[in-house]
């Protein structure tokens, strides 16, 4: 079954069951029964992957994305175009293909794959839109697991994520921890803070005062393009630092601006730069996926997860990396400090790292120097301990 | 003349003229040529004053605003209410009205009395509205002397200012160098950082896409307020900082959240404070005032004026206090210093404190502990200074 869908931008939006681009679906069993109450019929989940897995089904990475990206991680075979982090994978890369079998996720709810708000309801043969149950990154790591377990692959030799995705490694490990070997969570937090609930607060609010939301009803592909812009602007302001704007942009001017423009006109090159960006974001993300996803991060609060909560009863078995960037003012470095001394007293080996990269909340995206090392230590690390046993 | 407009929300908006709450105002010479090309005719400033002018008249304290305030920065005979600076202006307070005269100043082009875009265009004889000329942080600032000299007052014992009011104040005292014996600048910038204008540029399109903005030509007092409300809340964001919301709001819920309400409801505290102080400015402030002094902050780059070009062949005959907040996001502390790098390059007596207070940009607002002794001091040893002379 391959359905594809076409968006109002005519770009090509891939709905479960498709294989084009070398994005594989996989069904994980259901009735799906969501933590908040929500009940999931036929639910597939998107994925693609690096890498050969072994015969011994144990070097498997499970890779989880941030809010906006798909499964598209790095370049392969069904699809050269670069990847959201074609720097860390591929054969020789710090997350070495030639040595693991990677397995990028797309998550439960989205709209790149996965049964999310633009998947057809079965229960009424139309999109679901905005009557998709309410969704918890719990949920988001469940289903992955549900996916890992479809595959075949009884435990992953690392789960990992930053952003979203951090926060969804970060519950996997504590859920499952005897499938899990290593953990690398990357500017998550333990517990949404109320700076980024009211950034993201904002942004919901945004969508939901564009008249083409129309109280989430829209015909998928046709939603609230304004909102969506304008939300993923301020977005963008979250995910930077003011002082690599400073360097970035600086004052420039655009050259091109008209004589007759007035005071609400760009004029400025980072006002062009938002405008660019936040146009690609609204023209391929669906509003709704994107409202849920965002609110589930809000919701998010592992702090008393019984793992957590055991205190060295029971030590964690799974090791820990935890990476922290003091510049990001979404998920700040504290918060990740606070990740690292809650694994740790839990009775995990925890390594606790500040990259101090200039680049705010997007660090992962873009410091290839900083963050190649750091992950690319740590599993090479594991691999010698794995080596040593 | 006193004329009072009903706004919408039933509040009254005192347009110029009117002398109601202790609000004055005064006529400056017109017509008044702003830096941008600009014209306009029967200018007036609303101001309100603490503290007698000395028979010297030496003893004039000038304070600029915010964006947002009108002219009550304390409480004072005329009108008992306290002000948005109250623990800072009155006697024996560290800008002592038993010795200085102190006169806040509503800016031009804002709408709290001073001639702006809700002011009456007496060559048409409705209000300016988005007709009104570019707005420049130079004008407010050259305004404001003008209304100084019309007093009466020739020189200035300090003027100051925190965010804009620091902007203004910054370049009231290079433009006018021999009128000013003390300077004090808080969190304000030498030059608008590509950061803060992606912030304010966000807010401008936020209120240019409610469809009551109409272009800018809607009725005084029926503006956009879902677009004011909303790109309030995303100044509420960049005022504050994400460890203080932690400590201040946690994860707390509101109690009241209906059986009924979806996720893009009002759920947590944050969201609900959110709420409450947007809908708070958004019924009071004129959303194209709104627009023309947030495009006017942009502009703001003082960094080639003359005074600081000439590099000690004429130093700065104003001693300065420059005070910056590490946690400020959106005027950072590293332009704070910027500024006193510049003013100590030029010559000028410079102080320069981080505060460190974890309250961001309102610091000043909020933080008295911190903010009392620092301006009180400096006004002090500068009082101190005079008399050994």
């Amino acid at each position: 079954m391959s359905i594809a869908h076409e968006r109002f931008d005519g770009k090509v939006v891939f709905l479960p069951g498709s294989t084009i681009s070398g994005i594989k679906t996989i069904s994980i069993p259901s009735p799906l029964t969501l933590q908040r109450g929500g009940v999931l019929q036929e639910v597939v989940l998107a994925y693609e992957t690096w890498g050969e897995l072994s015969q011994a089904r144990d070097n498997a990475i499970l890779l989880f994305t941030g809010l906006s990206p798909g499964t598209h991680a790095a370049s392969n075979q069904e699809n050269p175009k670069p990847g959201w982090w074609e720097f860390m994978i591929g054969a020789g890369k710090p997350i070495d293909s030639s040595q693991y079998h990677i397995i990028c996720v797309n998550s439960l709810g989205s709209c790149f794959g996965s049964t999310g708000s633009i998947s057809i309801n079965p229960a009424t043969n139309r999109p679901y839109g905005f009557d998709f149950p309410e969704l918890t990154v719990e949920d988001i790591a469940c289903a992955a697991n549900l996916a890992v377990c479809e595959m075949g692959i009884e435990s992953l030799h690392t789960v990992m994520g930053a952003s979203l995705g951090g926060m969804a490694a970060l519950y996997y490990a504590l859920q499952y921890p005897g499938q899990v070997s290593n953990l690398v969570s990357i500017s998550a937090t333990a517990a949404a803070s109320p700076f980024a609930i009211g950034i993201r607060s904002l942004q919901r609010e945004i969508v939901a005062c564009d008249p083409e939301w129309k109280e989430g009803h829209y015909e998928v592909g046709k939603g609230p393009f304004e909102g969506m812009r304008i939300a993923r602007k301020l977005g963008l302001t979250s995910y930077r630092s003011a002082d690599e704007w400073l360097t970035r942009f600086g004052r420039e001017r655009l050259v091109e601006r008209a004589d007759d423009a007035d005071i609400i006109d760009v004029e400025f090159q980072v006002e062009s730069y938002l405008e660019h960006n936040a146009r690609k974001f609204a023209e391929k993300f669906d509003a709704n996926s994107y409202l849920y996803l965002s609110r589930a991060m809000d919701w998010f609060d592992c702090r008393e997860h019984p793992l957590l909560l055991l205190s060295k009863k029971m030590p964690l078995p799974f090791r820990s990396l935890v990476i922290g960037i003091s510049s990001d003012v979404l998920f700040t470095v504290h918060e990740q400090r606070d990740i690292a001394t809650r694994l740790e007293k839990a009775g995990g080996e925890v390594s606790f790292t500040d990259l101090g990269s200039p680049y705010g909340h997007d660090s992962f995206l873009v410091d290839e120097d900083a963050f190649m090392p750091a992950v690319g230590n740590f599993l090479l690390a594991s691999s010698n301990a794995h080596k040593a046993l």
